[in-house]
């Protein structure tokens, strides 16, 4: 019965699939907005903020705590010395993509590592470095656990990808 | 009421969290034991399985097939050039962990990068090098989207780490 | 007897050598022509497809199922996490040619050991990142085991490379 | 007099140098107590603590608030994706020594660019892996601006490493 | 009054903070303004000096030595093997922030190593690759130790920056 | 009766497989035995030599000359800077299996470097490093092309890797 | 006298310093110029050509045989797997500087770990990635034991560069 | 007669060749000592000396001043970020060969690029990463130019390691 209530509870809050994005600069926007427009296209509202892991640390905090009550996930990205996924992972026990951000020194690889290699007991889900529309897809993967019609969604995306690659298939057999 | 017929089938279903587990070589075991137990102890049924993305390729694909429909996510453990978690993310569009094993030469950058560095369209959420007990606590994570009761039990393993870490900080504070 | 037979079949086959190329993405092209344009040039035929290992798992096994009967090696070209060249050589024992691309991040070092690292037991025969002509070269090398005319076209090539470097020098010492 | 009019107001002040120390792990104090030694040795207090920037945010929180008024810097060492010194640098506008250790995987170099690669306006003053002892004398350093007695030690301390070093010319000229 | 009696002193002493910079190359200034304007937007004075540890090793030499009396602390910064912090620490016990430039090859990582890797007994407090603006930070945080009412603007600028993120988050959340 | 005919075929003509395999040096044959065992034990004749590109230039050149009659191709193990396979391609048309050796520093990244990263025209073929089993399986391919029973040898390999794959892979399934 | 009986020598000998530059490319000759110029501004002579250690390997070692006799040292300048040096090493034993040249990918450490980690007994006296300029100064360095006017010559280049690194100190002060 | 001349002139100069070596820390010299050896076992005057560019930076400027007159080249060997060799290079235009020691982590990689990545103007010639043995061979090959005798003893040398190497070949090849 505790089930049947919360299923209730569930349609009164219109059961929204919703991700909360973070990105460490304004800059990290051009990148991000790929992660952003698949969610979008897939009806995922999405809640987009620029805070910075070490210049605001107390909205950052703010906003991971008010969005544990909105949010089902986290997307964190950042450059360089990477801590904002960490820093967002610290304060929730929802699950945090960690993007990193390729910045103007060491190609990516710092922010990488700062993404990735995250202490026992508080996992980041890390994609490649510049991933933005894969952050977006696991996200969806994610949230198909317990949205399933977003499963039917992956699995077109899925067969879309199929055919587009078939289809520079096709293009490049022409061409030689 | 699409949604209330969902919910009886899941009953139907035992509704049972589950959680299949690939790993390249069982020699990764040492390192992969880390995840099996963390959701063992939280009540994740999992599936353990040697397979090789190389060496064979045929039962990788058969374990992905028949696990997309009784798992709720993967976790795919190699080294070296770790192509396991692409491969089955590839089959998949459910969540896929990847965790990169450090193996005798580099350090495990190769299964690192080999691991996180997916092209666009096939996340594969990665996790630190030897992070096994964190790609555990991420499957929580993501099955507690749809398992609420995970998320009461990734809230105290949270303050169980919490205060591990004070407990040995009060150790420290004594020492000195 | 048996050998006589084969002989004829491969007569009547008109022995025809031939290498399937297969690249992870059109964008790949650029790069994968030198290894297309050497073996064309040497009277080697070519299949060219854009596959991705992990966006046309199925269409990549079939096309290396086929291949294997009609093609004598294979030359695989991805970049990032690049696992195309291993995941032909796990479905083939024919010689597999691995060939890096550099992609937008890491300087083609995640290419690199995601392609040359495989574990015990299937090899991938990698050359130099962006090295398409070497790969072209190599896969006539391997060729001219079987097509001994190669042998001789491979001694011009290398005489003619050696003239090229010389012609060159002679053009630095006028300089100086 | 100038000097004697200072002396006086550090007592009224009860002018106490002090370093407050915090380290990702307990298992990072045998390379952390590198610079509790060298900072006792030397009169300077300092307050130990391990607390975990993920594990235990909020503690981490209160530790910087409070030490913010009693210590003049921070020393923070951390491992892996080592955000424990750039959190406490967000949280303070006192110096932070960081600190990289050392763990089982890519030889510190997670740990270093994860501390020193800061983001523009939160400096964390990086000294080199495992550099413990540098960590000590660097706050020394810092804190003899406004101690200035800690300049005659640091002054000493020089000698005596020269003199060391100096010893050790004179063996090795005994030995060849 | 407390605080009143130390402003008289400084007073006294004319106490003017001070910050010696020197660079390897006259190119690398395009850098190093970074630090120069923030220590001059907030009253420090600095001494520029473009002094190269290996092609006027005398002059450096001379140039620590001078400023040992009249500057509070130094900021050397150099590109490729990075040795001038090294050697200005070595010739002082103030501190050194060593910020290291990226040059033509190596993206900056021998600048980094070349710095930050200082062996026990002379620490180089080492900023981020390229990170100017950051070693004008923390040289006012060193500063403020001694001169108190830096701490107020560094506050403010802890406060600026903050409401910096803030605009940037708020134009975002406009655009999305 | 099939294998009787074969056999005088290969009488015939002469027709022995054959691999040189060279060494940088007798240490590395701890390494490379593995490449050698797998080559004997299929009924590949191999001719081993520890012969230094740099240390015996001579010897080297007549080593390659005298087996570009003998050898249907060749594998070169070096460390550090492992110029030997490269050598060898420079003095032969056929096909040069490069494998580089870990040695005491840079965890085998010189080595792999140093063998893959060749110019255009001179490919080799590069293995894992420390890949020695993978050398010799991929030396049985590239000879499978002209002789055709060790097609069959090489697929029932892969079969036995798959069983030995399946056998661990229910082990682990027992212990779990 | 002993000096003038020196001289007299010399001119009996015929004694002109040589130096034998060699390069993989006639592209890497915008880089090796660097080294020519500086070593013909200083009364130097140079031979430079073009030879490939793998695409003229007989070219390389007739022209290592003949300015054996006729050059005081060599320089060889290459990229990416760069074995000239090593072999021009491995047949002399005059001094043989070798020059990284970065090349399209790796940013030049594939360059300068094949250039400078050679094994024991062959050395090569590695300059910095692209480090003409250097290449032709230790020439001169090398030289100078031998042809003691060079010394006087790399004095004044000394005191030169002191003056011009002065010179653009002091347009950096004016600037400030 | 010209050689005649040329030996009594040397004679008369007491024209002894010599090495001055430096190292960091008495602890290189486990490695150094293979420098030490080969320059002794074969006539070369030696002077060894530990001190450190950085804890001892005066005599380490005297000692280089001193032998600038006594010796022939110099020799300095360092770990971490190594700037022995850059510092002394600094104080003299004789020669100086670079030894990077491989200290506890980053594998000697900092070491490497500390001492091989020189600005313009002030060479090291480096040798590989703990290559001590190198590093007296380089020094003989230079001392050669001046002290004719020594290119006999070279020659000698590389016939002797031909030999070591095709004894080893010849142990090898009974093994198999």
């Amino acid at each position: 019965m505790k089930h049947y209530l919360r299923l209730e509870l569930s349609i009164l809050k219109e059961n929204k699939m919703r991700v909360a994005i973070v990105m460490g600069s304004d800059s990290d926007y051009d990148v991000v907005k790929g992660a952003v427009e698949v969610l979008k296209e897939n009806g995922v509202d999405v809640t987009v903020r620029v805070l910075s892991a070490h210049r605001t640390p107390n909205q950052t905090h703010e906003f991971v705590t008010e969005m544990n009550q909105q949010a089902d996930l986290f997307i964190a990205a950042a450059g360089k010395a990477a801590h904002l996924a960490g820093v967002v992972a610290s304060l929730t026990t929802k699950p945090v993509i960690g993007l990193p951000i390729k910045s103007s020194t060491m190609d990516g690889m710092d922010s990488l590592l700062s993404t990735v290699q995250m202490p026992s007991g508080i996992p980041v889900a890390t994609v490649a470095i510049n991933g933005a529309k894969n952050a977006g897809i696991l996200a969806m993967q994610i949230l198909a656990l317990k949205y399933e019609t977003l499963q039917d969604r992956l699995k077109e995306m899925k067969i879309e990808m199929e055919k587009a690659v078939l289809k520079k298939d096709e293009k490049i057999s022409k061409m030689i």
